[in-house]
């Protein structure tokens, strides 16, 4: 059994991920983002799956840290386009490794003993800070960063998105429970990279 | 000549580092950090001496992000004993990985080639951070975390404070604009791990 703090977006990855953890006995607590994303909204998802399963929830805010991306509002969110040169305009500069960073730094205040997130097979293409050179090396420097060493978790680096969704089903999650649409409108747009990816998963 | 952003606390340290890669002909900006830090008067030390250097100046808000070290006001800033064991209390966890992730972030979008930070040996035994080997593990996450690769740099991680506070003489950096004291008064304390070793340096 481990302390384990989990990056939660309130998508279906993260989500899995928390139910997880918890199903293979550790202690859990999420932390999630509010870095101006356009789809915010997946906080309020990530607020009631958390309330929900009665695990600590922190939100972090990351005011004026991230631009240049799609999620954050400079450029629109490509639809119906899936190409991999496309999707990169939905890379978040370096989001994984901030987001990483000040989990690792709550870990220590808080004695968690691991960080994980939920990077999978699905996006090493398009996102480079999901990619399993990157997380070997996150794991390096989470090691040396402290002089208490916090552990970095990525359970699905080698799954498929398609892995997730099945093992959400037998971890029993709903899927209307959690939050992917870029667009973070009233419904899910169905259009774009992540509604797209989902929705294949799922089926 | 290359872009770089220098990691600026207004200390003596990053003040000479900022002298120096301006004399070295890079073009520098200066990236700071309010994270509730007792001594978050250093950032007024740091926005003179931008203004007067006519050097691009950022300060990114990370309120709650670090907690648990006497910098944070969790613990009492030690005085007059600086044992490495005591001044580790000092540490403030992670916070070199955090600042450099956000830097990078920051770098990624605004087309700088570098990150730059003012960590020396004199640093070694107590601030994990600051470590060679950290340093190592951090330039090689720079180089996988996105698509165009961010350089780190750390010119002084060799150099002793007495080393970075002689250059500091030689390109004309004035002791007075800069700030070093933990406690954050009125005048420094004298009596903190800082203002110690800053007095020994500049001796």
């Amino acid at each position: 059994m481990k302390k384990i703090l989990v990056i939660f977006s309130g998508g279906l990855d993260s989500t899995t991920l928390l139910y997880k953890l918890m199903s293979d006995g550790h202690l859990v607590a999420a932390i999630s983002f509010d870095y101006g994303q356009r789809h915010n909204k997946e906080l309020e998802y990530a607020g009631r799956t958390c309330a929900q399963l009665d695990v600590e929830h922190t939100v972090v805010n990351l005011p004026g840290v991230f631009s240049g991306s799609a999620l954050t509002g400079d450029v629109d969110v490509p639809l119906r386009d899936y190409s991999v040169e496309t999707m990169k305009k939905t890379v978040v500069p370096n989001r994984n490794m901030t987001m990483i960073s000040v989990a690792i730094s709550y870990a220590i205040s808080k004695n968690y003993d691991a960080v994980a997130y939920g990077a999978h097979a699905g996006d090493h293409e398009v996102y480079p800070d999901c990619r399993p050179a990157f997380f070997e090396a996150i794991r390096r420097v989470a090691g040396l960063c402290d002089w208490t060493p916090v552990e970095v978790l990525a359970p699905f680096i080698d799954m498929s998105k398609r892995d997730i969704a099945q093992l959400s089903r037998a971890l029993g999650v709903d899927p209307d429970s959690t939050w992917s649409c870029y667009q973070g409108g009233e419904e899910p747009c169905g259009q774009c990279g992540a509604c797209r990816s989902r929705q294949e998963a799922l089926k």
